[in-house]
């Protein structure tokens, strides 16, 4: 039985100190002698770790004893005529020799990385005496979003209440926090906004003298582990005491400027602001006649003197489309509203895209702006809040997607390899990544437990875009089930997780066709839910055909990627086939690549999706013997919902475009008339 | 222009006492002799109508001068030497001599029912003096159900927060308790529930000492105006504190008593308990095994010495249904639960049975269980309050619907009249009418100035079931819009009453076909919205044909009907057109009475629906120079939003239907794609 605490994600007790026994000597002794917030705490994390995961305790220091050595590589180098290579920025170097685990960092949060680097490798087994590790993450900004709002409620939040808030109070646990804090910086996450980007109400007041004091001790918390606090604020913020918000007004410029002076006293290394502007009904510059250059501008030169940056979001979009106007087509608005901007930001100003034109939707194609944007800085927003893809009720693991996304050639290399969104993100055109959180109160973090590898995922991605999801599946599945007495059950688990998503996709809207599914709280599937709503999201199925046409030939959306991308996607035969109903409006007996007309495919991938489902939780309940109890049903519980939610789409998928078509399944299966 | 003052309803300033001059010298002399609470505000109101509509003042008594006489029949019999014959229950006589205008009630309503009815016969210029006026209400039944919630919420409701909660308090404003126990009064209501019949949270304790006294305060109020308390009950309540709510249990039993002779010391008059049990979650008699008759006699017999009632709703119908299997019909369920329990009720127990055997649809048939049961108290139950019908942002004037309802033959009379759901009602078959109202704290009761006239109207209709929906369209419109100088608008406005229904039941779901709104909050078309949800809903429309199959070749719910209905029921050339869907599952090319398809019928009536609202809006704007500003103003911005909800249902269903059929408009007209 293996004895896995939920609440210790990918920290576990990794059992005796057999396992290490070899480098046992080195890591009785962790020795830093540098000073410093995130240094002295990579220490003591090392020796917390240690201690928890593997049951080792500090021995008191003989001098000439084997140790493991803490420090930046600048301090090493001079302090013990070391040799060390200096990495990138926040990157260490892990080199053994006899006396010595020598840990060094580019800089203080290297060495933390270096430390976190080190334990999971101990927990992998895949330490290396005498083989150097050198690590750097290839981005610099790795963050964090969350949507809680001062209340205490999470905006699609599917793991609890808030961690931060609560009552409209800044409410927290310091342990918690800390726990937190050390997941994600474990994983490399360097940054975290704590309330939603939906600035409403009492938490426009965050900025103020009100709630500062108070954010200031959560700063203090997260700053040992190197991760530096963002704020979303409102936009409109001056409004209501100055009687606008104009951002070419000299009186906004000294309000947001005073109050940026006042929040930068309690929380000098703030990394910045984070802004929704002018998005689902959010206020903005366009309700002052200004563009988004001038909008983030203002908030860039109040920031700009301490060193802060205003992250923008680019969610910008028309949410009171009238759905009889074909003219119009919302995934054209990002690059409608900011490309023609580009080179119009300030230095300080980073623009934070999705990475679909849509919402986070299971499968999208990748936006055309990533690669377009020249004179700009942006990062990539991801979602691990699963709101589309399954709400942590339904198994998705993430990382799939997302490394389909990473692979994603934008036609702005020289070559597929170069245009890559990964190699953007590794030559630094791509500043980073930022995601929508999905932890809270919940006892394990994330409601449902496997849903913990999204967050790790996500931070590993965010290291390194290059990794794959099965090395990161692996990772995350033996890290958190780790072997006991030789009966292994992670492999069992990274299997579960790598088929989530390709089932996942399976049983939802088909082929990219997107928003089929309940409105508000988008559970389920709903397949006319959006069809004649306000927010943009329609498939205009008939009795013949469904699908947006967006070739030059219909809306022109193609035409916003590079040339490449633009003739790919705009040829039903060379465009890929997940997001056929995406780009073109399709007969139900279009031949597919299997031969099979696309009506047939619905009707397969949906019986498929389901039954997959079935053989998924059938899995699961063929590790009861292996698995401690909690575990094991937490995540039963959670499968055999998603099992009900899979057959709700099987069937209800199945029988519309039965209805739709009058053509019922080729191989007789049952569809519901 | 004439001054309407909203929240004055149906008691508006009539103008000058010019208007009465004839009867004056009567009108300034009220004499009422006899003791009483509600004789005694029958002269209170009379004093007080007469000086607030009319501009009559009270002048000090002269023996011999002309006067108003008010009494029971009995004491002004006996006092006087009257010979003035006795009424039904509740009923009056007014009778005018040379010295005197007499006001003889039945008992001490009749006397207030003859006040208000006087009064209105002033204000409607119908007195005629010498005439006899005898008149009284056909059911003792006549109740307005509250869905309001203790946290001041109301649910369904669109006119306000509650009228008698707050923040989880009893909260109200004496004086407008009391301005609308008049205006319910005055239609005759004699019953209210004032909680909602889902009694959750800490409405279960508004049957503790907690909260009694409170609700005595507003007993205090109605009770001057013969209108009784009810209180919703939760069937559940016993339960945490004994541990079950077994009816056959009789710890259950003691513990519903000693609640009762609570109670009742608090308001010794309390007409009793209103009970939604096993309904849409809500725990009742099934939980413990037991049937309804069951669980109603145990509170029956706990109210029954204190002469109160058990009013039970029938609403009872599995609401976790498989939309996959098409064995179980929710339209069968009241009937399926209640008919075979016939005659097992206490006598001090009345069902409620919704009209229709769905749920307050635009268009439904009569509920079958109406003249079936024979050995049962019933009455039937209505809503006031638009959920389906336009949430008081549309204009839909209700009596229209429900005088299709008085009308309906159930076939268990010896003809067509005596069968009719009136004549049921008048002889007694029908106890009477309960109906969820439709005010708030509104400024003007009812959200849409115009849906007062539903209030009145359904007043009138308990008092009378045999009024045409043009007498109470015409009366009401007189009432609330008196002329003035020679300008009338009340024929305006009953016109535009009488085409609401109408023009509403056009633009909604087509031929009885019920349910296609949106989900949880029901405004706005979404075809699909319920129809593969748990609801029992559904209208399985298909590129072929729509609606269920509802004769013996389908579910069978048209042999819950008497023999005679279940015949036109069953087929479509008999069945009444507007109700084709609902009975018969229909081809799209099934030709209609007026020789076009079902499908073409269906685009014309969304065109009219549309169009007539437009034309509705336009009368409304024509009557600019005669209205007061505010009431003109509110209502013309709530018509503007219902010409765009016209909008919106004629365009999507209409394009629901062509992309199903790909069949356009044989006119030509645009529907889009």
């Amino acid at each position: 039985m293996i004895k896995v605490t939920e609440y210790d994600c990918w920290f576990q007790k990794y059992g005796s100190a057999e396992d290490t026994k070899d480098i046992a000597a080195f890591l009785e002794h962790v020795i830093c002698e540098e000073k410093g917030i995130i240094i002295e705490n990579a220490a003591k994390e090392l020796r917390f770790t240690l201690s928890f995961c593997f049951g080792i305790v500090q021995k008191s220091r003989n001098a000439g004893e084997k140790q493991i050595l803490l420090g930046t590589i600048g301090y090493l180098n001079a302090s013990y005529g070391f040799s060390l290579p200096k990495p990138k920025k926040e990157g260490f170097v892990i080199r053994s020799t006899d006396s010595k685990i020598i840990i060094g960092g580019a800089d203080e949060p290297g060495v933390l990385y270096g430390v976190y680097t080190f334990v999971r490798l101990l927990a992998l087994k895949r330490f290396v005496f005498g083989a150097d590790v050198a690590d750097a993450p290839v981005s610099q900004v790795r963050m964090i979003n969350h949507w809680d709002n001062l209340d205490g409620s999470v905006e699609r939040g599917y793991a609890g209440r808030s961690l931060f808030f609560n009552d409209n109070r800044i409410e927290f646990d310091s342990n918690r926090i800390r726990d937190y804090a050390r997941l994600l910086s474990s994983v490399g996450i360097n940054r975290i906004s704590i309330n939603n980007v939906n600035v409403r109400g009492m938490a426009k007041e965050l900025i103020t003298e009100k709630f500062l004091p108070k954010i200031a001790e959560l700063a203090d918390i997260f700053r040992p582990f190197g991760i530096r606090l963002m704020l979303s604020v409102n936009f409109g913020a001056p409004q209501p005491e100055i009687g606008t918000a104009d951002p070419l007004d000299e009186r906004v410029l000294a309000w947001w400027k005073d109050r940026a002076d006042s929040i930068y006293r309690y929380i000098p290394d703030l990394a910045g602001f984070l802004v929704k502007a002018d998005s689902e009904y959010e206020t903005g510059p366009f309700r002052y006649g200004r563009n988004h250059a001038e909008g983030a501008h203002i908030l860039a030169k109040a920031l700009a003197p301490h060193n802060g940056e205003v992250i923008w979001r680019c969610f910008v979009y028309n949410c009171v489309q009238d759905w009889r106007d074909t003219t119009i087509d919302r995934a054209r608005a990002a690059f409608d509203n900011f490309k023609p901007l580009d080179g119009q930001f300030d230095d300080n100003v980073i623009l934070q895209i999705k990475h679909g034109p849509y919402d986070f939707q299971v499968r999208e194609p990748v936006s055309p702006l990533f690669g377009a944007l020249e004179k700009t800085r942006y990062v990539m927003e991801l979602q691990i809040t699963q709101e589309y893809t399954g709400q942590q009720i339904d198994l998705c693991f993430l990382p799939w997607m997302w490394g389909d996304v990473m692979r994603f050639d934008t036609g702005y290399g020289t070559n597929a390899d170069n245009g890559a969104i990964r190699s953007l993100l590794a030559c630094g055109r791509i500043e980073g990544l930022a995601a929508v959180g999905n932890t809270g109160l919940a006892a394990n973090w994330t409601g449902h437990t496997l849903a913990q590898a999204n967050l790790f995922g996500y931070g590993r991605l965010a290291w390194n875009p290059a990794l794959s999801p099965g090395e990161i599946a692996d990772e995350w599945s033996r890290l958190t089930f780790p072997d006991n007495g030789g009966q292994s059950i992670a492999g069992n688990i990274t299997k579960i997780l790598l088929n989530s998503y390709p089932t996942y996709q399976k049983y939802n809207a088909p082929f990219g066709v997107c928003f089929m599914v309940e409105c508000g709280h988008h559970y389920g599937p709903n397949v006319e839910g959006y069809e004649f709503s306000k927010w943009g999201t329609y498939h205009r199925a008939d009795n013949k055909a469904i699908g947006i046409d967006r070739t030059p030939a219909g809306t022109g959306y193609t035409e916003q990627y590079a040339p490449k991308n633009a003739a790919i996607f705009a040829n039903p035969e060379t465009c890929p086939e997940e997001l056929l109903l995406f780009f073109h409006r399709t007969p139900y007996d279009y031949v597919m690549k299997n031969g099979k007309t696309l009506l047939q495919n619905i009707y397969d991938t949906h019986f498929e999706g389901y039954d997959e489902v079935r053989i998924m939780l059938d899995t699961w309940r063929g590790l009861q013997e292996l698995l401690d109890g909690a575990v094991f049903e937490s995540v039963k519980e959670r499968m055999e919902r998603q099992l009900e939610n899979a057959r709700q789409w099987r069937d209800v998928i199945n029988t519309y475009f039965l209805r739709r078509t009058g053509i019922g399944d080729e191989k007789g299966r049952k569809i519901y008339r």
